[in-house]
């Protein structure tokens, strides 16, 4: 997303450094197995939007280091100093070329804690070194996507456009955003970048600044419907919120004249459901009830949803801060552990756990896949389980039976052997030896995606606030493992 | 920072659709004065670190728009179908090349809620593209940077190392945040990428992952040991914390016995408080007293603080997500406002405010700059003026005279006529029609810039809960200026 070159140093210094460690033991070619998820959804709501999987793609293509990143590396120094990395490690490193294989869910499929979004299999060493942006990208995205849903569900239908590029954590922070936005449900940016990088529609018409540029604000609107007839969203704030109004109506009745309708008004601050329902009764008398009204003015699920039951007359929603920083939780909290290892493919794998002193937190064990049972086009349950093992099985006529995420419960999840019941695996393959085995769909095409497979959630789920739970559960053999290990973990 | 392409689409839609009603209005070189300011620092704080004007400076160089980008312009239609932008006009675009002059408080500069930080003066157009980008870059850079500093001083003189890549908001959000928590206090950071592209000192050892790779803790440090014996630092709380620090200490006596010394040990869970204590006994009983004890574990000002007053025996402390993010206020309100326009330079300027609900938010008009007012090296005020109207006076014997940043008050601030009081303008010539006129500091000598002057504020302004407030004034003139606009203009 930001370069051509290598990736590799695109990384915590420790993933290197334990690079250097398995290298020098012999075991860097050894097979890993880690998965990619979090352990809580932002924003205490019932689901996370899977995201960033195509920029994860290219991170994981670009894997390598160049002649001058390794010159850089050979500098480091121990606490002797003497250099950190062995120059036989750093010519080892100039040869690396991604061969991991990599399998996830497809960007914008609605997840849930304790869930694999992304499994990487392969060397050791290549696997630890993508540990830390992986992170950083499906992170983020997956964060603002979520933001962006929860957004555009308080909207009920109305527009929501994202403005957030000036508060937005970087350049390059602020295009990632912009696109995970759009996958959320945001019907466009006002970032041009972003929007030339993902085909996302891009909006805008004029700020304050222009119309302090003119001596009245007369003068400003009739000076931007001179130049941009086809695009006239008039900023009535500036002065008098409400006489603004009056001046949008009288140069819109002007354009009309000239053949032009105007697209609308935008309020930026102020009382907005008093200024909207004011502005739209002034609009709908002078004869433009298809005018838009746009708001912003640091606005979020909480606001819009205030709004609305305050009889806001609001039609496009621009959103910025809080949608492109995630304001009231900027960090999903997103981990990626190591489950499984092996010497070589004629080995039997080991098969780990981190340990937590929340035992619920404690990472689940295997070559992990997601399991998605549906009935009646709404998800029901999710069951994580190990390919090694075989997905979990409805025996006879009796229910699909499996096991609480909890691993200290017995508590059993069933859901009976239906013909109505479909289920679908969530991890697909995208990488095999490095190489991309499925083709990456459009911004576009994942936003669809995202809007199909929200709404088949239940609908207590989709509620941000305090919304029911979904269950995940552990497909049984799992769970035994993942409770043996923890026994049997040292202590 | 991200790419060698030009810069102009790094911004807003509306930028460009006023760009071109400027441009079809024939005022697109009328010449034009922003400033870039902040109306609150963040985190309730007393003060902000100003950060970021070198990738500001890349930014306002790098401006311009390439045949690709104009072609992708050329695509954007109106609400009638028609293109939104003029082929004229996309055709001037390509023959921009920035002219505009910038004037900067250096990075690594305390600087307060009212202060412009940077100012743009030069064609209107130009200086209008540069909004979003210029507000993306400082406005999260001066947030990191300053929330570094909280955490720094909350560490009393202790190591802080920034540790947030993971976590951060896109890999270039990663890179700024780095950038900026090292210019803000930090001693070094996680980031690979970060260290290489700015100079930082950069820090790691291993992971759980490196633990949990191995059979047994024992194997896992021996290994380790063997592999980087001049990088000790083991982490200990994979399985049982304490037992992994005893496993620490055979390792470190082994490494000894080898020629050399154990760094330390790091903890990233539980009761680090009690923890670090019992580590503390535990190392200095088996000879070990210059081993370190590094901590991380969503750690911030205020959680070190709290372990401090418990006693904690920590020398280094990782920082990650709560800095990379600026946790509890992940956006800097910065704003970019328009201050002074005229047609030519034979005209006169007219100067202007963006009125607010709020007065005290009213911009203020002019081409300014800061006058920072010490004495007995503590920065005592600092006054805002026009430098068309001069610096605040001192008249014969009497005080220097500045009004209240509040255009509705009449409240006067003086400092006395003294020859202990020094003074220094804080807006320094950064670009001269759209070339670089002065040297860029390293990211290190920016660090030592920012301990110097933060080192002389006033010792209740550094405080991180309830600051006393920095007092920032209108030099008289301006002040009259700004109050007789807010009475004129358009209401």
């Amino acid at each position: 997303m930001t370069s051509r070159e290598p990736t590799g140093l695109q990384t915590d210094l420790y993933q290197l450094t334990m690079a250097q460690g398995h290298w020098s033991l012999g075991r860097a070619d050894e097979e890993a197995v880690f998965h990619l998820g979090f352990r809580r959804a932002p924003f205490k709501a019932g689901f996370a939007l899977a995201c960033g999987l195509a920029q994860a793609v290219e991170l994981v293509e670009g894997l390598g280091f160049s002649d001058q990143q390794r010159a850089f590396l050979a500098t480091l120094t121990g606490n002797d100093g003497e250099p950190l990395f062995d120059p036989g490690f750093l010519a080892w490193l100039g040869e690396m070329k991604p061969t991991v294989d990599v399998d996830a869910m497809p960007e914008g499929t609605p997840c849930f804690a304790h869930e694999p979004l992304l499994r990487v299999r392969g060397p050791l060493v290549q696997a630890q070194l993508l540990e830390t942006a992986l992170l950083t990208i499906i992170n983020f995205q997956t964060l603002i996507a979520t933001k962006a849903a929860r957004i555009v569900a308080a909207a009920r239908g109305d527009a929501v456009l994202e403005f957030g590029l000036r508060r937005a954590q970087g350049l390059d922070g602020g295009l990632s955003a912009s696109r995970a936005a759009y996958i959320g449900g945001c019907v466009g940016t006002s970032n041009v970048a972003a929007a030339a990088a993902f085909e996302i529609p891009v909006k805008g018409t004029h700020a304050h600044a222009w119309v302090m540029s003119f001596t009245d604000e007369e003068a400003a609107f009739s000076g931007y419907a001179e130049a941009m007839p086809n695009n006239c969203v008039f900023l009535v704030d500036t002065y008098d919120t409400l006489r603004g109004v009056d001046r949008a109506i009288a140069e819109a009745v002007k354009l009309r004249e000239r053949g032009h309708e105007m697209v609308g008004i935008r309020l930026d601050s102020g009382d907005l459901a008093a200024l909207s329902k004011a502005a739209r009764q002034k609009l709908d008398d002078a004869g433009f009830p298809e005018a838009a009204i746009v708001a912003s003015n640091d606005l979020d699920e909480y606001r819009i949803t205030a709004l609305k039951q305050a009889g806001a007359k609001i039609d496009v929603w621009g959103v910025g801060t809080r949608l492109a920083t995630a304001y009231d939780q900027p960090a999903l909290g997103g981990v990626y552990k190591l489950s499984a290892l092996r010497a070589n493919a004629d080995e039997p794998w080991r098969r780990m756990v981190k340990l937590s002193n929340t035992p619920i937190k404690t990472s689940t064990p295997g070559i992990l896949q997601v399991r998605r049972l549906s009935r009646g086009g709404t998800s029901q349950l999710d069951v994580v389980f190990d390919e090694a093992f075989g997905p979990p099985e409805a025996t006879g006529s009796g229910p699909v039976v499996a096991r609480s995420i909890d691993p200290l419960s017995d508590a059993e999840l069933t859901l009976p052997n239906d013909p109505e019941v479909t289920s679908v695996d969530l991890l697909e393959p995208v990488l095999r030896g490095g190489r991309r085995v499925c083709e990456l769909p459009s911004a576009t095409q994942i936003r669809e995606r995202a809007k199909t497979l929200l709404a088949e959630l239940p609908e207590g789920l989709r509620r941000f606030d305090d919304p029911s739970p979904y269950p995940v559960a552990l497909e049984p053999r799992v769970a035994a493992l993942k409770r043996e290990l923890i026994v049997t973990s040292e202590g």
